[in-house]
């Protein structure tokens, strides 16, 4: 069974899992104890060199990167990858651009504006990084303008990789009411047979801490 | 002829640059005056409704997303792109790594140093980001230790994602002299018949507005 390394307060672990639970490939999560700094250690080095969650294990094949487990799932699934190579291609432009762009910026605003204590909170990063991810929030929602989907008439992990960030609870300066297209594309994904929130989906949130 | 959208300061313009030029195809660029909106104007954003810079025009086909266009081209030419499945997949999760971690930090931090009026640059944010740097930076040079390229045994777009900013002079916090496995990696890339240095490549450098 393919295991998926990952904690709930990842959005670019949720990708992964998102992406594993609606392929409908078997797949358990394994915690990864990153607030006490797991993801840090020798020992998580050798897993992933890159020393980050996802990691995906199927077999003897070792993988991190979201949008990369999120390609070998599709792949491995025949699910969520697109219909031709102009729709693979287009699938692949979003994902790099999320991870460019949208989740990269977006989980660390998060992280800093959640995870860490009030009086380390870098007040200006914060404010330079919620100005950044509103020209990626008004990117996305044009590109949903009369559009179900962002590649094709179906979801694809393009869907599943800029969503990452956007479903969480805690404040990181993005507002569903201010983006429609968005807003109705999120109804959508989370109408999808099988969705999970992403605290349902993976161990750990921050219920767990409190 | 392949057109690349492009110009000389842009670190993912050079990475889409240095592919195209390494690979043999034939191809031309075509400049864009990022420094005056051009990027953000209607008429690009027809090109790509990202509004980003690099665009590739291959006859029908638009692309942009830099990982995307080396993935193309490397694919077209049969050059750069490693030899196994494994490998092409340890090259796609080098690209979304640089993507996600290393060009688009290295990018922001050099824009607001050097590009951005000094009154106008926002020190808490550029000191944030030199931190999360010189953590990618660390992961780097390890994944160099006792190896002469990312993946395989050979020059592949995985290298040349994530040499995208680090050839530039202008500073933003990245010395060579820190990183001797990524000090030896760059001059193994400008040791490649045929390499350029990005203002030789593309046009448009900050000698043009001096």
């Amino acid at each position: 069974m393919i295991k998926l390394y990952c904690f709930g307060e990842s959005g670019n672990a949720y990708k992964a899992a998102l992406t594993l639970e609606l392929s409908g490939l078997e797949w358990e999560p394994v915690y990864v104890d990153f607030f006490n700094g797991e993801a840090r250690t020798p020992e998580f080095r050798e897993l992933n060199d890159m020393g980050e969650v996802p990691v995906m294990v199927d077999g003897d094949l070792t993988l991190s990167q979201s949008g990369m487990i999120q390609d070998y799932v599709s792949s491995k699934s025949g699910k969520l990858g697109g219909r031709s190579a102009n729709q693979r291609r287009e699938i692949l432009r979003w994902v790099l651009w999320d991870n460019h762009k949208l989740s990269s910026q977006a989980g660390t605003t998060r992280f800093l504006m959640n995870f860490l204590p009030e009086e380390k909170r870098p007040v200006e990063a914060i404010a330079f990084l919620q100005a950044r991810l509103k020209a990626a929030y008004a990117t996305l929602n044009a590109a949903l303008e009369g559009r179900s989907w962002l590649v094709g008439d179906s979801v694809t992990i393009a869907d599943l990789a800029c969503c990452g960030y956007l479903f969480y609870p805690e404040p990181f300066g993005f507002d569903r009411a201010d983006w429609p297209n968005i807003d109705a594309w999120l109804d959508r994904i989370a109408a999808l047979p099988g969705w999970k929130h992403p605290y349902d989906l993976m161990p750990g949130s921050p219920a767990d801490r409190a």
